[in-house]
């Protein structure tokens, strides 16, 4: 019985000092170097190699190691009966949370120009403050940490999800209701997660029906955002500027127009880092139940997407 | 019975506006061009020229146009007897707390570093994340209000002032214990009123205790920093850098070492700026007060200094 990881291009060691630290006895072996494929049972994925799962006739869990799990279900060679569990950690929400608030307050607060200023030597005191009105496309854990956060700080929220909500305790409005929700606010963020529904659905149609000059903060996934759309809609005023994390490619190719636009703010996909330390007493308690045939943390609802 | 506006290199017309929205037989007169200065009752001022009070000798108050109060009391020649009030206003302290929240994110999230890393078109994931606990300076309406948005969003805080508290929520220093403060901490907020006693209160002294890399937001006064020690503090390492709001001499002359030092973040006085919306019932309701012999709203203790 042991477990594989499997996260090409990333460091596993964190992983394993972790795992080991929650549970000194469990065997772990890393992707592509596997010993004993008929041995695992459980496999810690980001972003494996399509079909790889298929190597181990045991394997009875998949875990993600973050709060994401499009790439594990974007592999249709995975048995339809293998359960699948993501991250669900109290610090990664607190991460993301405060990488949405920077966004929001150097929009607010104009940080940008204030820097283009200073290089240029100019006092400038007029107008110190955009209003601001935050939409959050999301509501799950981190979109609701988000509003409950934003709201705290005094600022006007509003959360649009897939699914009709009764008792949630700020304004909320449904997909089918998109357009109102866009006419409430000039900051997006977006913290869906990634599925055929939520694909694409930053596009120029929806930057169209915003406000003028709303701000885009993605956190989510690139998949989520058209590319090409968003400088069209910087060119036309629709969107003021963007707050990205995430793109279609990471890392980010060298000749994409995102990184000589100067209205776009970017991070290299660090507005929320699982840490392994905090994650993998979820994933060695998974491993437990599983074995106890006792019901899991953080399943993943397939047809739902996550 | 009139009032004046004293403030130079200042549009007074939002503060006529309001005056006049909130008691439109109020008679204003601006300062230099005053017909009636026997008639003056009520002087609301900013930044006003030593001595020149006297030239009203029926003047009954005088309220300064924002929180800060040392302009007024650095004035020797006002009467000792005249009641001096100032503006708490919930909107200047949410625009106060909003833009240390937006420094201490920046510093934690490095901001800096990827504005950089874009301009080179690096994509560096390691890191994230500086660990921040931050010491706020100053636990008035301003430092009270930094201190619980920092602590709901899940931040260490520490607060430090000038008198010893009972019963105050948070970790609390009184300034003859300014060093085991400064050693709970990594980044400071000074939001301490400027008097005697906290003038050039952020000095090489001080900074050399700081936890090597210590962050410094100063948003109170320009005369709290010693303003040569900052270049010095950084280039030892004391200091990681700043975020300044406030300076020595507004605006900041063309030929200041701050305007080309890339540690330090710049704004030009723009941290809270009085709404006169939303402080000009404060001002009209003293001058019912005054006329009352009712206890006014915000006085000011002179001995004290705010």
């Amino acid at each position: 019985m042991s477990l594989v990881i499997i996260s090409p291009g990333r460091n596993p060691e964190p992983w394993i000092n972790a795992l080991k630290k929650s549970d000194p006895n469990l065997e772990i072996e890393v992707f592509p170097d596997v010993k004993n494929p008929e041995k695992i049972e459980f496999a810690l994925l980001w972003q494996h190699p399509e079909g790889v799962l298929s190597e181990y006739p045991n394997l009875k869990l998949a875990s993600s190691m973050g709060a994401g799990v499009d790439h594990i279900l974007s592999d249709s060679t995975i048995a339809e009966n293998l359960p699948i569990v993501r991250i669900v950690d109290d610090r990664l929400t607190w991460s993301m949370t405060n990488y949405v608030v920077m966004g929001v307050l150097n929009f607010h607060r104009q940080i940008q120009r204030y820097q283009a200023d200073k290089k240029r030597k100019v006092w400038d005191m007029s107008n110190p403050e955009i209003p601001v009105s935050i939409g959050v496309m999301g509501t799950g854990a981190l979109g609701f940490d988000v509003l409950e956060k934003l709201n705290f700080m005094g600022f006007p929220v509003f959360g649009l999800g897939f699914s009709e909500k009764s008792d949630f305790p700020f304004p909320y409005f449904s997909k089918e209701h998109m357009e109102e929700f866009l006419q409430k606010v000039n900051v997006i963020v977006c913290l869906l997660p990634l599925t055929p529904d939520t694909e694409n659905i930053l596009n120029l149609e929806l930057f169209e029906k915003c406000n003028p000059g709303t701000y885009l903060i993605n956190v989510a996934r690139g998949r989520h955002l058209v590319e090409e759309d968003l400088p069209v809609a910087i060119e036309k005023a629709y969107l003021s500027g963007a707050f990205l994390d995430v793109y279609r490619e990471e890392p980010l190719p060298g000749n994409h127009p995102f990184w000589e636009n100067e209205a776009i703010t970017m991070t290299p996909h660090i507005a929320s880092v699982t840490n392994p330390d905090a994650a993998a007493p979820q994933v060695i308690e998974n491993i437990r139940r599983i074995q106890c045939n006792e019901p899991l943390l953080n399943p993943v609802n397939r047809k739902r997407g996550y």
